[in-house]
């Protein structure tokens, strides 16, 4: 298998890209590639390419690309993970097993209940960590997509943002007080928003503004997930139930 | 929601029954409850009681069960996981989630690419400590079922135990050269048991051996998955698949 670079600059048939630093570095001393190898370079949106390492500086290399490459389909279920920020380091594991399971875009929620401050997550630079991690993903798992992270909205302001994909809910089983349904039982669609919860839940006030916004509730099975397993189960899930996986 | 605790012992409605150490110790030190204190108990095979704190001392604790409760209902499609050793402490969070997801039975494999030594898996008492964890993870998500963990054994041996559920293999798309299936082109069942490799994949040879066994191979979409997501992905899957979630 031929190492897989992430250059944004990527574009035309043909030419010589210099990397991206941290990239370069990984070329150059992790992986210590010489002038002529062979790799293949994606530009994170969806174009790949198979192609040869050119000059080599100490910390700058450039790539010639030399033939366009069919990437992996993306999934036919184009899914927006909705998720609430976790505690700790959990988010890490949540952004990294999104990108795997084809999820396009990931949104995250400052919801009532996330245990984590806003100032922590901005003095931690949470944000750009994630987005890092999705870049990792993707190179590992062999897309050429590399989904959007956005920094943290309230459930509030995700709410208004409006949709023509169905939003989903997750809820627990029996937790909120509200109706919910399997997911085989909501409306077919190519596209959906996911909700996700933190490790206590929705507040009775997000379930309501929820519902009063026209989304769905779901629930999974009668036993309780652990939150930073539940995105993985709900996008495996939906794509299942939509006969894409 | 009362605290549930694990009494093995557990057997008739009206009797009272000695708390093992670790559950006693959790309800004298961590709860720190009192005699007359409302708890559940469930015996790990599917019986649950509402019940009330006895005679407590040091280190130990007794429970009247009042009244049998009506426990959560286990899937209905029972699902073994075969699955191989991973690295580290992977496999805590494999055994946990495995058991959220209403896995019946976990077999663990030492298979040819798996990366811990035997020796390491008995020095570190690791089959206990999974046992544990399968505790743990029953009494959080709700289910009064706790499913075994057997220790170690080889691909080879565990493709030798017969199987009137059909036994299916996840393996990589493209990795092995293998006809595969999507899950949802395979006989539909009441039951199965799902092989699942080691960070490396399985070799050749394991391959040869699971298909001479009759063994089904599936693969579940187009991206590589990370092997400690592998377990939670494939088992949501196949219960979605056949309708059970």
């Amino acid at each position: 298998v031929l190492p897989r670079f992430f250059v944004p600059q990527a574009e035309t048939t043909g030419s010589v890209v210099a990397l991206p630093d941290d990239e370069a570095a990984h070329l150059i001393h992790v992986l210590r590639l010489k002038p002529g190898d062979a790799v293949r370079v994606f530009d994170g949106r969806g174009r790949e390419w198979s192609a040869r390492v050119g000059e080599i500086g100490k910390a700058h290399a450039r790539v010639q690309l030399d033939a366009s490459l069919t990437p992996i389909a993306e999934p036919q279920v184009v899914v927006t993970l909705a998720v609430a920020v976790l505690k700790g380091d959990k988010m890490d594991d949540v952004v990294r097993d999104a990108v795997m399971l084809g999820v396009r875009r990931v949104v995250t929620l400052l919801s009532e209940r996330t245990e984590i401050a806003p100032r922590l997550i901005q003095r931690g630079q949470r944000v750009e960590r994630w987005r890092r991690i999705a870049v990792a993903s993707a190179k590992q798992c062999g897309r050429s997509v590399i989904p959007g992270v956005d920094a943290p909205i309230s459930v509030q302001e995700a709410l208004a943002e409006s949709s023509a994909a169905p939003r989903i809910m997750l809820v627990e089983p029996g937790a909120n007080e509200v109706a919910s349904r399997r997911l085989r039982d909501l409306p077919r669609s190519q596209e959906a928003v996911l909700f996700i919860g933190p490790e206590g839940g929705w507040s009775s006030r997000e379930v309501e503004l929820a519902g009063a916004a026209g989304v769905h509730f779901a629930t999974l099975g009668l036993l309780t997930l652990r939150a930073d397993a539940a995105p993985l189960v709900a996008v495996t899930a939906l794509r299942t139930t939509w006969d894409d996986l």
